[in-house]
């Protein structure tokens, strides 16, 4: 890899750091969370998040739903901002997930949520933006400005405290403890990823289109890494669970077809070893982000994640590489990624 | 049009029939199901479904928020499946979507939330399936057989049972004798957007991928209309809610880029006149779905939608000239509709 040069670059570096620090400056007001959320009759969950916070909430529709047992919905911001018909939520936890705690239609859903007397939490990065202000506990993303176009830090942050308000939640030192391992393993899947991303990511530089699939708790990073495609190369990347893909869209796949599959270790493994023997019949050009050598093994191209987290702490690993891998296409195709067309930092949607 | 010559056409020509036929025969069946979900406790609603029945059951995601008030989750299957993890469901109404009734991972949400003692109903085609098997309430889909591959006639009548249920639940009088006009509005749909989705559609042979933008109700409509033009044409079709597209997919509108637009009358229409205005500003080649004239004024294709349905109801509508265009676009490509590449109708995935 070059000398790092661009913002979008050093702030994939400083991933680990951020998750380290994100972590320990939230400790005490994640286990008071926690405790609040364990302590009274919690129904559902209601999430409502735009953009990369949108794939950070998808990541917390199956923790809070997997690990402690309550359905959880995405909300849908238009029913509070344009038809003014929000639904009841009084015993709702309602999170929002804004880095920049600016988007009106997070901050009408959780000003909504209070009239209503639910509990509200919000993860920022701005503990003084409308959404924090609206929510009664917030979880401040301390990455340091995230100055990039393209949410990265402050995505594997949000995903860090989601992880840590589960675990806080379900009251389990075991998954605290994994969660500590995070900073050092997010160090090495970097590390180990560098060389086989800048060799793969340039011979994709012809592509039009792709495919990023997953399934399970990794779900979020197919979500994730196809949107960051997406906003750094202009490929028309489109994510899909494993399981729709199977529904119909598996169709689009002929000869040389790009597809990036994300497959972690843990309970999808061999559902998704079939589903790259599947896409390879149809011939694709497969890209494997795993840490599974079984899975690599199947890829065309192959980018490694470090072996030792918990298949729910995966996904923030799965992720990094996918950034990194958008970040050297886009600038194999000759874009400035911290620079892309027509993209602001801030964007306030109703 | 040609005379009726494929098995596609003929099922999107049958929808008017297909609609009044099922309200008709499952008209009891509603107003049942319609008293004991308003007699009873129900905190949220989870739907459990698959590729279109999924976009029914987003659009079942904004009726039962936007009049029944309760929160609505879509479910993730694979918490059934594979994490044998569920959340609670005790006190919620759980809704399977299933046109075969077939699909193992929503036999196994309904199982699991009739274990739990939830409220149970299903929406398929086959009242002896799996699905409806595991199912207090089963809504029959009164289609007759659907043998294209790709839904249409079940998918609007799964839209239109959701309608039933939610004016039922609601008790609404008024609501009810909307949705009795609804088969004469879809015949007055078919013959009005014929004649222009037969000029526009053929002209977009050569693209290889677009984007379908709603918001609202029916966003529902630009997610079925996408995956339609990806089952029947192979185009890489990508739907978004306005407000999400507006987050970062929209660097990817160039000069000549396909964009289509679903957009109905209602309390969006302002908001999507601008939606449509940022994207002719990027010179994008619009194709507007609407029963506005101000919205199709602003096309460069224009597919117009009859006039005369409340805006809850609308997208039953609005997706008919997007499956014309998908069937018209499919045979330009020198594609068999009936028998597009490696799909099957009945996808069985855990």
């Amino acid at each position: 890899m070059q000398p790092t040069t661009t913002t979008t670059e050093r702030e994939i570096a400083e991933q680990p750091q951020s998750i380290a620090r994100t972590l320990e400056v939230n400790h005490n007001e994640i286990e008071a969370l926690g405790r609040e959320l364990s302590s009274r009759p919690v129904t559902a969950v209601m999430i409502a998040a735009r953009g990369s916070s949108d794939n950070a909430g998808v990541y917390a529709k199956y923790l809070f739903q997997g690990f402690n047992g309550v359905p959880v919905a995405m909300a849908t911001p238009s029913l509070y901002t344009f038809y003014h018909t929000p639904p009841r939520l009084k015993d709702i936890f309602v999170l929002g997930i804004s880095q920049s705690g600016q988007s009106e239609d997070i901050v009408e859903v959780m000003a909504e949520a209070r009239r209503q007397g639910a509990l509200t939490a919000s993860i920022t990065s701005d503990a003084r933006s409308p959404v924090a202000a609206q929510s009664q506990h917030v979880l401040k993303l301390e990455t340091g400005p995230e100055k990039a176009v393209a949410a990265t830090k402050t995505f594997t942050s949000s995903l860090a405290l989601v992880a840590g308000l589960s675990a806080a939640w379900q009251q389990s030192q075991e998954r605290k403890t994994a969660l500590s391992a995070l900073p050092g393993l997010a160090s090495a899947t970097l590390a180990a990823a560098r060389g086989p991303v800048d060799l793969s990511a340039p011979t994709f530089r012809h592509i039009s289109r792709c495919v990023v699939l997953s399934r399970g708790f990794s779900y979020c990073i197919a979500m994730e890494v196809a949107l960051k495609l997406k906003e750094l190369t202009y490929v028309t990347a489109e994510p899909y669970s494993s399981a729709d893909f199977q529904h119909g869209p598996m169709a689009m796949v002929e000869p040389n077809f790009p597809v990036i599959l994300v497959a972690m270790r843990g309970v999808l493994h061999d559902h998704l070893v079939e589903l790259a023997g599947q896409v390879k019949q149809r011939k694709a050009d497969l890209v494997c982000i795993s840490d599974s050598p079984q899975i690599l093994e199947l890829g065309d191209s192959r980018l490694p994640v470090s072996e030792g987290s918990p298949e729910w702490l995966s996904p923030i690993l799965a992720v990094m590489p996918g950034q990194m891998f958008a970040l050297r296409l886009s600038q194999a195709r000759g874009i400035d990624p911290d620079v892309p067309r027509g993209l602001s930092k801030v964007t306030v949607t109703r």
